[in-house]
Parts: structure tokens; C-alpha cells; sequence
């Protein structure tokens, strides 16, 4: 047996014990973390600035190095958001549907853990507790794969998380750690079938798509976001400026974000006098096709063939012309990542139908993409924004880190 | 493009015309699939002679032979599974959830299609119609691949259904079949992320843990069963034994049949007693561990490690005596599929505690495991018995076919 077979092993057994543990002792175990993270916040800043020390030498960029770092705010932040899965309501053991069937046998459907929950993730230190937090509460254990940059910040947090657990009578091994950040490591946690439920990953485009790609164990793909937004003919063009600047520009980062604008060619012209001034304050980049690019002139650049799928992370936007809804429709099923997609437009008709043609998590009328978030949506926390089908579709809260299973209570009856 | 992506790109094509067809068109298209196989059940039954002839040729087991060959009869009770499929209730676009959130926002959780869905099955030709009617129901495109004693079988049914399709407005493409049965084709399908959006194996273990292994796109493993029954000391033992019985021997070859007894191990002689002779009607086999084999004599052969594993689908149990409840919880969770797992017991807290500990889709007090079931549960026709966690788990119903999308109405917001 590997170092993480063995892992694998102690994190299942611990999942047994968790998934029967009731409420009152999980939020126990949540509230000792977010004591422990509190007062040793000393022992935790030490070895994140240690992190920080070496990440500067080693040249890594100033944006990296601030979502690297730690302090005392960042980590009131981070126990805060543990006290808020504290608050939020526990899904396990909830019986969705029970029935007396004919034959007298009672059947119900109740909510259970999914069991191990394997979360591959990069650089920000932030991520080990918010997730080890989600998971607890929802009954899984949860083994935690992090970015070498905060491999010294993420084994001490994984240390305090595990003290509290055994403080409060839990198996520390609920929340563990991979020891090394080898890429060997990693793979060999993708293929860890035999005590891995579900791996998700965290992180950038390009981890997502190796961890999908590579795993053998279940994946939920989270996070990819190429989100477009389009104008109708029939829009408010006033108020489809404001969407279009808020879903690109409030924060370009994130995957919510706006990357591409689709417009009706009618009505390209007039739009773009609405939105060419909000844009201009944050200086975004308009790569265009060619229609666009007639109306916009010097303000444009011409689009390549790969901007129609490019997730910028930036002040940079794909501006396509569209000759009608469906062809906008259609564009958007092509090459959106099933994230979240925006239509502005007064005509009931064709809200309607971009809702139900649209194949995406989150579709919206008249709002900005901005607000695919499990807190905006009402489920408290999020592990992760699902961009598939299958299990979890958009913001993944508590409830979508389950499973259920068929409980059946019978008088002896045989088929 | 080779032809199995243009398939692909087709059903995707069709998959979103048909997730916006509403219940009439989809139940019309349905009726025209049950009316063109009861008309042209001749061509059908040719198609399959020619399957049965070459297979005979071939030296193809009895058995096997059985289950490929078409009667009339067994076509009345497929056109009957379809009609059956039309009654069911239509989960797509069933909005779960809808809140104004203090924003303004309107935001409902609406049923959604899962898109295409792939099948690869084994010899059975009725499972061609049985699955395209369960995704036709739910609004998803499926590729069909079925095995090659069948595939003339399977073309023509497809040829059959695709006529339907078109006779009812709908893309003849929302059904397809793989057009050949090679290892190749199938493991390209089994690669075709940019298309399907699942994949269910359906067949035998040895089916289920290829297609889980190679796949890259989602799947869903389906029906491998090793069940247990376990008698606890405070068992009635006359419903022990008849459960037991059932378990094992009303079909042994479902996936829902008992393959291993977990007895406790100080009233083992007397349940024997009873359940011998009912055990000795079918010549069960008994594998045995040592304490078992004392008690059993001549009437057990000693089990070998691989027995506690094994999935025999025969007049096969496999039988282990056990100190108490919890070692018989952690050997079916070591050693069980997550399929089906029931105790027999009087005691009620001992039945809480195996519904709470046992880590399987379906987990029965006093009842034989026989009943998971999609129509013995309520759910109506099922595409098969998911053994895993994510997604859904135990029969797979219409709904189990279904995701969900957020659909937002909004006024202008903006974050």
C-alpha cells in the first residue's frame, strides 16, 4: 500500500463514522476549527509568510502573491465563513419522498454523503478550509490536494483542522492533506477508485481540463466560463450596456464573468454609443468580427477564429454580430462552456425561448451573468460552480455534495 | 470528422430540438415508434432470425440464444413497455424550486434534459427500444451500441424507430445506432466528450468495469450486484429463511439477487435448519468459512477469498458467520457493490442502525434484496440499477435521466 492508498483507506473509514454523526457533533467539530484557526492564527501566518518568502524569491507574480497571502483580516474572513456553514441547515438525513407501496413495503429516498470527496486545488491557502468546512458539514471526508506554493500554509491548516476534529470527538482523518504536491501524487489521487467518491478541481481552465481528462474516479468539472451576453433588437439599451459592463468588468476574474457579446447587427450601432462609454472607463478591449469591427472602427481589433472560445480572465471582450436570436442561440450552444448566459430584450417571446434553448447552468433575462454564486442564489457557500450535466449543475452548495440512498422498512415480504 | 463524430454531431443537433418538443409531440413520436413496430414486426422478426441463425452458427450458448431471439410475444410485450413509457409523467421542465431573492431576481431550478445519451449493452435486442423510449421520454438524443450477435436485430428496430421519429416531426437523428460493433467504434464513442453527455454501460460486470475504466466521457455504472442477507441473533428465523430463499433463488441471474449470507454465529445451526430445506429445492451451492463449513458438514465446500467478491448469478451463495452486526456493516461495505444489502432482525434498533451504516443504493430491513426495482419502487420503467453515488443511485427512472438548469428573470439587475 502507497503513503496515499493508505490515505484513501483511513479517509474511508472516517467517512463511515462522519456520515452517521449527527448535526450537533459536525458543528461542533466546525465550531473547535474555527476556534483552533483563531487562536493559533499565529502558527498559520508564520507558515504562510514562510510561503510568501519563498514564492517572492522564486519570482512568482505580485496578483499571485497577494492571493497567496494570508492575514490576520483574510483569516477573521475565512473563520467567518466557517461559522456560516455552521448556520446553514444540514442536508443529511432529510427523506425527500417516502411511500407505502402495495406489497406494504415502506420505501424512502434520504439525503447521504457522497463518502470521500477528493478537491484538487491551486495557490490560494483559503481554499483547504473553506472546502474541508463544506464537506464536513455535508458528512464527507474530504482528502485535499493543494498548489506547492501553499504547501506550508495548507499543512498547517490541515493540522489545526485535524486537532479540532479530534478535540471534538471526530476521526482527524476527515480532513487530510496529500503530503507532497508531486504531479506523480496528483495522478495517483485521480486514480484512487477504490476510496475516492468524487474528485473535484478547482482552479484555472487548464487544470480542469487535465483533472477531467485524466481522472479514473467520478469528476465534477467546475469553473470553466466562457459566459456570453446578448443584446436583442428589442432590447433596453440603456439597461443592456449596464449588464454588459457589469458581466464584463465588475470583476473579469472570475468565472461569471462576461467574456463574449453577441448583438443583433440592426442595432449594433445604437448599442455600442450606449456602451462604448461604460467600457471605456475600464479600457476593455473589443476583438471583433467584421461586421462589428465596420461600426467600431479604430476601437476595435479583429478577432481570430480562437477569441469565440477564449475565457480572457480580463478586460477583454469578443464582440459578434448576430443577424437574430436563433443564430445567437446557436452560437452560443457552440461555444459557450455551459456556464451562465445573459439575453437583454423587452420581447416576452424571445426571453422565453432563449430560456429554454439556451443549454447552459445559469440562463438569465435582463440581469448580469455576475450572479451565478451559490450566496446569490440562496444556497449559502459553494464548493465549486458545476459547468456539467450530470450529478450538480451550477452554484454547488451543501446539497449538492450528497447523494441519497433507499431506506426500505418491510414486514418480511419476498417477490 | 469520421462517422462517429458526425453521429455525434447529428444527435447533439437533435437533442436540442427534441429538449424543447413538450410531452405531446415527444408521447406522439412514442406512439408512432409502438404502431411502426407492431406493423412491421415482420421485417423485425426476419432481421432477428438472420441474428439467431448465424449466432447458432456461431455456437452461441443456448441460453444466450434465448435471449437474443424476437417472438411476436415478446415484440407485444416491447410495443407494451413503450406504451407504458408514454403514461409516465414527464419530469422536463418541472421547475424544483423558484424564489424571488431580495435583489429581485426570480430564480427557479427547471428540469432539463441531460442531451445524448449513450448506451452500450449486450445482446438483447429489446434493450434498443426499452432505452430509446426512456430517453425519448426524457428529452435526450441517445446513440445506441449494442452487441454484434445482434446488430441486425438492432439495425432494423433503429431503422424503425427513426421512421417514427420523423413520421412525428421530430429528427430522425434524436435515435441512433453505431453502425458497426467493433472494439474501435466503441472506444471512440466511449472518447466522445464534445457530443455525449453520458454514457450507461449496460451488460454484465466484466461490460460495466471496461467501459468505467476506458471511458472519458461521464458514466453511469449500472447492475453489478453482490449482495448480502444478513440474519442477526434476534432474526425470525422461518422469515430469515424464506427471505434468504428469495434473495437467492427467485432469479439468480439479476443484479439484485443475494450472493453471499452474513449469519450471525450463535444461531447459525438453527437458522441452517430452517433454511435447508428451502435452500435444498434450488441445489444451492453453499461456499463456506470455517465456521459455517463445522456447522454445515458435508452440505458446504470451503469458499475461497475470491468467493466474498463474487458475483455468481447462479444457484451459488456464499456464506459467512459473523460475531456481530457491526462486522457483518463493515464486510458488506468492504466487500458489497453498493447495490442492494437487507438485515433480518426483530430488533429495532439493530435495523435503524443497518439503515444508517450500510453504504449501498438500497438498504432493506426484513424484505429480500429483490425488490430494487424501478417499477417495485414507484418509478415506472427503468434504464438500470445505478451502483454509484454521483448523479443518481439505485433504479434509474425518467427523472434519473433529467438535470436541471437555473432560469433567471430579471429587471435590470446588476452586481
Amino acid at each position: 500500500m502507497t503513503a496515499l492508498q493508505e490515505q484513501g483507506r483511513l479517509a474511508k473509514a472516517a467517512s463511515y463514522i462522519l456520515s452517521t454523526a449527527g448535526t450537533a457533533k459536525k458543528n461542533a467539530a466546525l465550531e473547535a476549527i474555527a476556534e483552533v484557526l483563531t487562536n493559533r492564527r499565529d502558527e498559520w501566518l508564520a507558515a504562510n509568510a514562510e510561503d510568501v518568502a519563498a514564492a517572492r524569491e522564486a519570482g512568482l507574480r505580485p496578483a499571485l502573491l497577494d492571493r497567496l497571502a494570508l492575514t490576520e483580516e483574510r483569516i477573521s474572513g475565512i473563520v467567518d465563513g466557517v461559522r456560516q456553514v455552521i448556520a446553514l441547515p444540514d442536508p443529511i438525513g432529510r427523506v425527500d419522498r417516502m411511500e407505502t407501496r402495495p406489497n406494504g413495503l415502506i420505501i424512502g429516498r434520504r439525503r447521504v454523503p457522497l463518502g470521500v470527496v477528493a478537491i484538487i486545488f491551486e495557490a490560494r491557502p483559503n481554499v483547504t478550509v473553506d472546502a474541508a468546512a463544506l464537506c464536513l458539514k455535508s458528512g464527507n471526508a474530504c482528502i485535499l490536494r493543494g498548489g506547492k506554493e501553499a504547501i506550508r500554509s495548507n499543512r498547517k491548516a490541515a493540522e489545526l483542522m485535524r486537532s479540532a476534529l479530534e478535540q471534538a470527538g471526530l476521526p482527524a482523518d476527515c480532513v487530510s492533506l496529500v503530503r507532497d504536491t508531486s504531479r506523480e501524487t496528483a495522478s495517483e489521487l485521480m486514480h484512487l477508485d477504490e476510496y475516492v467518491d468524487v474528485l473535484i478541481p478547482r482552479g484555472g481552465a487548464g487544470l480542469i481540463r487535465a483533472v477531467a481528462r485524466e481522472a479514473g474516479v467520478p469528476v465534477i468539472r467546475t469553473g470553466e466560463g466562457v459566459c456570453h451576453v446578448y443584446i436583442d433588437s428589442e432590447a433596453d439599451l440603456d439597461m443592456g450596456a449596464e449588464i454588459l459592463c457589469n458581466a464584463k468588468c465588475s470583476r473579469p476574474s472570475v468565472c461569471n464573468a462576461a467574456e463574449c457579446l453577441l448583438v443583433q447587427e440592426d442595432i449594433a450601432e445604437a448599442f455600442f454609443q450606449k456602451a462604448l462609454p461604460l467600457l471605456d472607463k475600464y479600457r476593455v478591449e473589443l476583438r471583433c468580427d467584421e461586421k462589428a469591427l465596420r461600426v467600431l472602427g479604430d476601437r476595435g481589433v479583429p478577432a481570430e477564429e480562437s477569441d469565440w472560445d477564449a475565457e480572457y480572465g480580463d478586460y477583454i471582450l469578443a464582440v459578434r454580430t448576430v443577424r437574430d436570436l436563433e443564430e445567437a442561440i446557436a452560437f452560443i450552444n457552440a461555444h459557450g462552456t455551459g456556464h451562465s448566459e445573459a439575453i437583454v430584450t423587452t420581447n416576452y417571446f424571445k426571453a422565453q425561448r432563449f430560456l429554454d434553448a439556451v443549454d447552459a447552468a445559469a440562463v438569465y433575462v435582463n440581469a448580469s451573468t455576475r450572479f451565478t454564486d451559490g450566496g446569490e442564489f440562496g444556497l449559502g457557500a459553494e464548493i465549486g460552480i458545476s459547468t456539467q450535466k450530470m450529478h450538480a449543475r451550477g452554484p454547488m452548495g451543501l446539497e449538492e455534495l450528497t447523494s441519497y440512498k433507499y431506506v426500505i422498512y418491510g414486514g418480511g415480504q419476498v417477490r
